[in-house]
């Protein structure tokens, strides 16, 4: 048990992630009141929107509306999520309120890159040249790789540890070439394949050829193994985890309608305090959140926590 | 991961702990047929039925008619669940078909003892002489110690791993005194209280002091981290598993309408066969039978596997 960490950072997904793969649109007062909840619970980031094109998600077509609209709490680093020059200008209009960082994005399996960008993984990496050169003309430093895709993909099986390594290696190396100083990577299980042993083994191989860089591992309780990923996570010492309130969210990518979203952010909260690992979040507010979180989408959630609430005696 | 099993022992709860919780009654009709359909997963453990007392348990009044209604296959060994001597004889009417053996039955939690059964512990433990005497009586072994509620109770708070190893004690004290050779223990957490480090306490705290027995872990998805639990119960070598298909269940006198119940067998198979431990169980084929379950409670079950099916590449 000594490679737990003391505590964790948790970045709150909900209101991006959660809200994008709902099939009706979420009003923009219900998603602000969503994010000023989530603001009162502990939580030290939440990301509050998505800078992307309406064409291609339209639950995110009122982003400035909603970031320009909830009342930032102290102490609370809100992000949002953009992918290309267009969004990062979208995002520096809110650079009073949001936490502004670049993030490299690459794709662990190329049949995800070619069905959901029509690029391959050369050109993904091309792409980001752009993307890099939007961020400096801006004077944005690129902090974060974010591997997408990075345990398996939905149309092209499963993603070796070596493979997903190949393609941090290949954005790391575009980086460097670029004189970005990236300190951060996330793992992102965006459909659903990671298991506790594949954690272990992406998380070890990381590890072993970038020492220096933090990772934030990004799962889905898509196949009901979630939070054992992250108990895998914890005993590793990884300190850096997203999650969805409620556990919302899902990949709409992902050609799997219904299926459970990310790991719920309540959910993971409990794992930790019950493994002594701090996270600062007040869990009965929390609950409160997934709760509001629940009557915003109209239907149940799948967090089993937010079903049976916490301990207590009767 | 050396001490991973090489393979597990399911008993399938669905038919009997996941049906007694339901509100309406489920038709006896439907209970042969999940019977049926689990009997041809590869499961080779299947508790069909509960012999207690309609007025306690009133879905399982027809405990007869189902037990007398499948067609057994070969290879499978089909159990069911009696607390005394009543229950014990209504069972071995039935002992062409079904796997008879003694349990003796204790409570880690003095509270939900009282409440349940309206006795101490003290009452209950003697209330177990006459359950021994009454298989003895019938030339039926007592094979297993049974510590409910072993890692917390709703009425009583947490059970530490002392206290349900000092109860488990207690219950092979009377066992030698009976001059039963009792051979396994099950753990049952069944109010939601487990966590992977309360697991690993107490299957070691039981380890260490009753080397000779084998370890069966009941668990519940209460709070979303029974398969977490599973994983860290695996990791230990535990071997046996108690699991619902589709997450039915739930205890019935927990006080927790609408909780979540077992753990998900389909997800338990799916993450030893990720560990590489083998399970003897088709998982489409289970899943199917999962799909039969839902039909037959008419709501959504709590596995997430079942929402999102097993991994494939589109």
């Amino acid at each position: 048990m000594t490679d737990l960490p003391q505590r964790i950072e948790i970045t709150e997904e909900g209101p991006r992630e959660g809200f994008q793969i709902e099939p009706g649109p979420i009003p923009t007062a219900d998603k602000i009141a969503l994010i000023e909840a989530l603001s009162d619970t502990g939580l030290r980031r939440i990301q509050a929107a998505s800078f992307v094109s309406p064409k291609i998600v339209p639950g995110w077509a009122d982003a400035e509306a909603v970031v320009g609209g909830f009342s930032p709490r102290a102490g609370v680093d809100y992000t949002a999520l953009w992918f290309n020059a267009a969004g990062l200008r979208r995002a520096l209009a809110f650079k009073d309120r949001l936490s502004i960082f670049g993030s490299v994005t690459v794709t662990a399996s190329e049949a995800f890159t070619r069905r959901n960008l029509n690029r391959t993984q050369a050109e993904q990496l091309v792409a980001q040249r752009a993307n890099i050169a939007a961020h400096r003309e801006h004077g944005v430093a690129m902090e974060r790789v974010s591997v997408q895709a990075a345990f398996g993909c939905n149309f092209g099986g499963e993603v070796s540890a070596a493979q997903a390594l190949a393609v941090l290696g290949d954005a790391m190396a575009l980086a460097d070439d670029e004189g970005c100083a990236i300190r951060r990577v996330t793992l992102a299980d965006s459909m659903g394949w990671a298991t506790p042993l594949r954690v272990e083994r992406l998380v070890g191989a990381v590890r072993a050829r970038f020492p220096e860089l933090a990772i934030t591992l990004h799962l889905h309780d898509t196949r009901g193994l979630g939070i054992a990923c992250a108990a895998a996570g914890l005993r590793l010492g990884v300190a850096r985890y997203d999650a969805a309130v409620a556990g919302l969210g899902g990949c709409p990518f992902a050609g799997q309608p219904g299926a459970p979203g990310n790991i719920a952010t309540e959910e993971l909260v409990f794992l930790c305090e019950e493994m002594g690992v701090a996270t600062g979040v007040d869990l009965p507010a929390l609950l409160e959140a997934a709760r509001l979180a629940e009557r915003i989408v109209g239907h149940p959630c799948p967090s089993n926590l937010l079903r049976s609430g916490v301990r207590r005696v009767a």
